[in-house]
């Protein structure tokens, strides 16, 4: 299994650290956004006797509001359609092994994002990654793309929309194409959609729940990680409509008894988050989007295209190897006692070599933090003695 | 995989509750006792305003308390010999994916805690079980029944002690020879202990963490889930010495991030726990075994060995089919509008046919519900159609 892209920086942050140096941490999806005051609220309140093992596929209320919640947003499904999993990873993992045997294949876009290749190897399923590129904004690659790498062991299709590393936001016309290769292939796609509530520049998500003819073949994954900025609750879920995919996903949520309590009632609670909640954030993730796409696009020799959604950017910085430009930046680096550290984007590609002068960025910092961030950034390229040009 | 032996009776259930029957659940170990006062203050007392991802290991704050926990046993583990997990569920797949591949081979002396089947067939790995017999109480397999059962795929050997399903509590003798065939044949020696803290009648518990010149091949399961009746926070751990064991499992615990961070606020707290909980929730769980014990063993043709150690016993019963036996006491059966759950023993069998007269009897419901339960019990085996003798 391959070390995960952002964690093996780590030792060399601590070596920033011991110097004195402040380490800006865009490498990471842990957003600085407070939790919904709901969820911390009735964490607080929390008035069982004994904390209790729930259902194995999640408390029936929770469910229940969780299908008035998508109901909402346009996209049908009842409480037995939801299993609760231990966050997105656990309903992934579910989802995996509840539609594919070992040495089964699926498809995924690349860059994504890094943990799905652990899943498909605790799985035995193969990745078999198709290109999407910067200069396209990492949209959807074309269907030809789909059809060479379709072989009699592939069984699924993956995407995460909006993406993670990327930032793209799928539109519905290359869904209803993905819709058409899943129908004509008989395949399951699976959509992770953690990051729905984040889009921009008056863009609305679509899900793949919405696609026509597909209740037999999609797979939700969600989380409430991102959208409540509460990645510690490990609160996420598998929805599908096939029973059968359902029946046997929910033998796994049996095997490990039960998904968090304390995290579902955190999640129960936030589902009663007010809009304005959401209208401030949004307005916070756009504000650093803007900051970082424009200060990247000022440096010479760099690109960053202008995703719609997330909280993240793949940017192509004129770096000979972006492994080693991130551990030189913690080790051998920095401005004014400051530095950033930055994801390789290497770690996203399942294709050797590819995302060497790339690398991803969250902005999951403040707009002042962004700004010295990008500063940092700017002053390291001029003197990084791996520059191309 | 195999369904559980647990679940598969819910739906019976509900039929006896639509019938206004009430039914006794001594068919779960999910214990009625409540959970330390310390454990539940500190979620009422959680002052973060951001519910983070903990490190994938666990937060360090909680891992050292738990050293000084196993130390005050006389278990030596430093901090950075724990990896926290969703539970010992988490822990259990984490060590066998750790340590053995697809097709490698684990023994274990049943009946076994079912769900070791389930992470079994998650981790292609297989299980070889050997006898332990009602007559002995459930003791440890003789020496040459592990003998006969290892192939050159055999890679580990795993016990519960004390055990889940049948209470029996393995002495430090019995340990002692484990520890030889796993030095002989080089084995890892898998050790699930979450009922560690339920001994009786002045026995002691005794780790394989404190056997001699296993430290390379002992990994220790453990959870809060039992210890302090707070099964829902879905906090384990799994323990070893051995580096190349812990950094594999690293990954694993990386790709799924971090263990619930809540739950960690909740098993780092219960650490304070008074010796006095344990006294009185001890003093509870005795008279409550003794009292099943009793009224077992005084049902014509029954036998219930007198375990000494968890909150379960396996009893023989004088029925032909100890499925159909439960789902009867379900579906057809009350006395004075109350029935019983238990929990059939075939699934705790892997050798198909065995348990066919045996059930799991979880003492977890106060005296007063375990005595009409008993009585109901006893009232069933009166008239039951499917008696054998």
């Amino acid at each position: 299994m391959p070390s995960s892209p952002i964690r093996k920086l780590v030792p060399y942050s601590e070596v920033a650290k011991s110097k004195g140096v402040k380490v800006y941490h865009l490498n990471i999806g842990q957003p600085d956004i407070e939790t919904p005051a709901v969820a911390l609220d009735a964490i607080r309140n929390y008035s069982d006797k004994v904390i209790e093992y729930s259902h194995s596929a999640g408390v029936l209320s929770y469910r229940k509001k969780l299908a008035g919640y998508y109901e909402k947003i346009g996209i049908h499904v009842s409480a037995d359609e939801i299993i609760v999993a231990a966050g997105a990873s656990e309903a992934i993992l579910f989802a995996m092994q509840s539609t594919m045997d070992p040495g089964d294949e699926i498809i995924i876009p690349e860059p994504f994002y890094a943990n799905y290749n652990g899943f498909a190897v605790n799985s035995g399923v193969i990745v078999k990654p198709i290109p999407s590129d910067i200069e396209g904004g990492f949209a959807l690659p074309p269907m030809s793309e789909f059809e060479k790498a379709i072989t009699p062991r592939t069984k699924a299709i993956m995407v995460c929309n909006p993406n993670n590393p990327t930032g793209y936001l799928y539109s519905r016309e290359e869904l209803e194409l993905l819709r058409k290769i899943v129908l004509k292939h008989d395949l399951y796609l699976f959509s992770d959609e953690v990051y729905r509530e984040f889009c921009y520049d008056g863009h609305k998500h679509f899900s793949v729940m919405q696609l026509e003819g597909l209740e037999q073949h999609v797979i939700l994954i969600d989380s409430v990680s991102k959208r409540y900025s509460a990645c510690g609750v490990r609160i996420g879920c598998m929805i599908s409509k096939n029973k059968e995919v359902m029946a046997t996903a929910m033998k796994f949520a049996q095997a490990r008894l039960s998904p968090p309590s304390l995290g579902q009632v955190a999640g129960e609670a936030a589902l009663d988050t007010p809009d304005s909640y959401f209208v401030s954030v949004l307005e916070e993730y756009l504000s650093r989007r803007n900051l970082v796409v424009e200060a990247i696009n000022k440096i010479p020799q760099a690109f960053c295209p202008n995703p719609k959604g997330a909280f993240y950017v793949v940017a192509r910085l004129p770096i000979d190897d972006s492994d080693r430009f991130c551990q030189w930046l913690l080790e051998d680096f920095d401005y004014n006692k400051q530095t950033v550290m930055l994801a390789p984007a290497t770690g996203f590609y399942a294709t050797p070599g590819k995302g060497k002068d790339e690398v991803r960025i969250s902005y999951v910092l403040n707009l002042d933090d962004l700004k010295n961030s990008m500063i940092c950034l700017a002053e390291a390229l001029k003197v990084y003695p791996g520059r191309t040009n």
